[in-house]
């Protein structure tokens, strides 16, 4: 299983970091064995909305070799998803088995064109936004529609990784990671379409 | 209002992210007017446990010169707390109106000699080393001893931005940010001493 966590300049860092902490620890599990992720983006180094810079672990690779492929949101989603070559790459991701998003980043992926007649969710200050490019806005926290799962707003990363975890190694690695990340919290408003 | 965000090699990136992505928003009330932050550290980059590696805003600034000084955990406090340099820089928080910290961030305060008759807390797996620096480990996610607020595991970060946000700015900005960061739960676990 090999994972592409993707970033970019006006990342909401909590999207990003509430799912990548959570997701590597599927390398613990029988159902992980192997587990590889990479920090993608477009450029060496991207700067988040509040000023915090962060190294690229790989520059612009090819996401069709990805088994899962994660965009978080953030301000920087606006822009983003009309610069030809940040969708156009990320509409390597197209064929990949999971693609996920936390917030905004479904307008990342709706701009793709990877929720065309899908469900979908994101942040519940963007539903409007989301809307053209998707079939059915789901107002709820987690929306998994065949092979593209998308989430609510910013603090919804940590149960998307757990809604990972869940899907692809079972409860009781659920439960091992909530103790790990001392989440005492269920996943919530979960929506599914497979 | 001045706030020092410390990070370090081996840091548990959520321990951090959750708190930075929570308490910048402070800056939206009264309470908060006037915020500024900072990213600091010991050097210019730092590397968490899993390899992600983050530009540090200030390099070994006077810490005695912030309102808050906030320090996450991870497996790099194990070496850390033993690391002079780090320690009598971390040092210059001790007159710091609030010293704050997630996970095993608490081993740090306490290397740092700030838990001495304080009551504490860390991540549940961390309860034994913490005992030797501080009067009480408290077995709860957030322990406010005075001057020194300390927190549970990892995902215990977007707890503990939110905990501030109310003793800073009051109930009505808590339940603001919560529907800016899309969050359904309730704070658990406090444990007073004033």
């Amino acid at each position: 299983m090999k994972i592409a966590l993707v970033l970019f300049d006006g990342v909401t860092f909590l999207d990003f970091a509430g799912f990548y902490d959570v997701i590597y620890r599927l390398g613990q599990f029988p159902a992980g064995r192997g587990l590889e992720w990479e920090v993608c983006g477009t450029k060496e180094q991207v700067t988040d909305e509040m000023g915090l810079t962060v190294c690229i672990g790989r520059v612009k690779p090819d996401l069709s070799r990805y088994d899962l492929v994660f965009v978080p949101g953030g301000m920087g989603t606006r822009k983003l998803r009309c610069n030809d070559d940040f969708i156009s790459w990320l509409r390597g991701a197209e064929t990949v088995r999971y693609i996920v998003s936390v917030c905004t980043g479904s307008l990342l992926l709706g701009a793709a064109g990877f929720l065309a007649g899908h469900s979908a969710t994101t942040h519940p200050s963007a539903y409007e936004l989301l809307e053209p490019y998707c079939n059915e806005v789901v107002q709820t926290r987690i929306v998994h529609d065949r092979n593209v799962i998308t989430g609510g707003g910013v603090s919804t990363s940590i149960d998307m990784g757990l809604y990972m975890i869940r899907l692809l190694a079972g409860e009781e690695a659920l439960q091992t990671v909530k103790r790990q990340i001392d989440y005492p919290y269920e996943i919530q408003g979960v929506y599914v379409n497979r």
